[in-house]
């Protein structure tokens, strides 16, 4: 047996996420877990890194599964690319450590949120950002992105109610970013609960409408409390960007 | 009456082509007429400027048509915004001379041909660019490129075998730019025959592969004949970048 890494893009429109759900297999790691499970006839099974929600993308995502040393690395390679759907593409394999864990081992991830603040829809890249046409306020976005840095409890920021591990993250930064009619929202941290980053990303844009004072966000941290919280803002504007180990 | 220019864009994906045919409405034409009678109560007859094939894509485009006076510029404008379906996009509409016309006022249009030369499909640009993994020999392409470049009869470059209409055009340029794995090829000219765009794209790429050499363009043009040009590029690669006036 050996351990291998692969590091995975996907447009996430037409799933229902990463993470294989009961007997459902339109999802990113069920349609990988059929495809090598049928190539190397064994059954496999793949961890993912970030676990990302229907609709979501990756630019960046890693993976390792286990499989016996029946074929070689570069045939496998070879195969992913060959019957992988158009909107998974395999970017890298490689042979890694047995102790190596995708989201374990993972140190850090970078999640990009993408809105659209022009007058016209983008018809090339209006699958993967939300349009909302309209200004935003964004230096007190900024302010309110600042506030919700830092190591916290972030209960109030996950759909994930009932929960009973930790809620405590990292988030490194959360940094806006303006591309003429494109403004990012970049999310950097150890880790994200479920829905956080559209969870967050709902809240800073109601900040930037003016509906909330980004001095709130430290109450809605400290209240734990989901209600306090922004609405979640849809799936098709949030990729996956990195992962680091 | 008055005389309206529209600015849109548009992916081609699920149309087929700009021109409406027939019977069929799966054209942008089309939809764009059928909307814009629907929304004035009278039917409308739209002109394009570049009548881009099925599968072809536009970043932008221009289009003229007469209404009568009873809707305002931005009421019509908002309308079309709001009912236009999500893959076509109305950038701009202004009233403009009785005498413009948007396919023969036109002075010059420039195409983009991008391909993906590197190992991975680009899960979010596939729809974009044509996926042809492997080096090509882009100073042969260029020089090719060159000798394609000036006033010619290009009925070699067309599949419209049987027009009576001249032949002849002014390709002002063919330029190759490269971003990393993303080749792209420019045509900028005073207009392009059917299908022309996609057959010199596919003549060129021979000439990257090393299967024909940049000196063999000029015998392809001086034969009139098609089956002396290479195959035609598949649509999805090619975009109408600018129209001008």
């Amino acid at each position: 047996m050996k351990r291998l890494k692969l590091t995975l893009a996907y447009e996430g429109t037409r799933y229902d996420g990463w993470q294989r759900q009961g007997n459902t297999e339109n999802t990113v790691q069920g349609r990988l877990e059929a495809l090598l499970s049928r190539t190397v006839g064994e059954a496999v099974e793949v961890h993912g890194c970030g676990r990302t929600d229907a609709g979501v993308h990756a630019r960046m995502q890693v993976c390792h599964f286990d499989v016996s040393d029946r074929m070689s690395v570069p045939e496998l390679l070879s195969a992913l690319r060959q019957y992988l759907p158009e909107d998974i593409a395999a970017l890298a394999l490689a042979e890694t450590e047995p102790r190596f864990h995708a989201r374990l081992s993972c140190r850090e991830k970078t999640y990009v949120y993408r809105i659209n603040t022009g007058e016209t829809r983008d018809v090339f890249r209006r699958r993967f950002e939300l349009f909302a046409p309209g200004s935003l306020d964004e230096t007190a976005m900024a302010e309110a992105a600042r506030l919700l840095t830092g190591m916290h409890d972030y209960r109030a920021f996950t759909n994930n109610h009932r929960t009973k591990k930790s809620t405590v993250r990292t988030v490194t930064g959360i940094r806006l970013t303006r591309d003429g009619e494109l403004l990012s929202l970049w999310f950097t941290g150890d880790g994200f609960l479920y829905n956080m980053v559209r969870i967050m990303t709902g809240t800073l844009l109601e900040v930037g409408e003016g509906k909330r004072r980004p001095q709130d966000m430290t109450a809605i941290l400290e209240s734990l409390d989901r209600a306090q919280a922004g609405p979640m803002a849809p799936a098709q504007g949030l990729t996956l960007w990195e992962v680091k180990y």
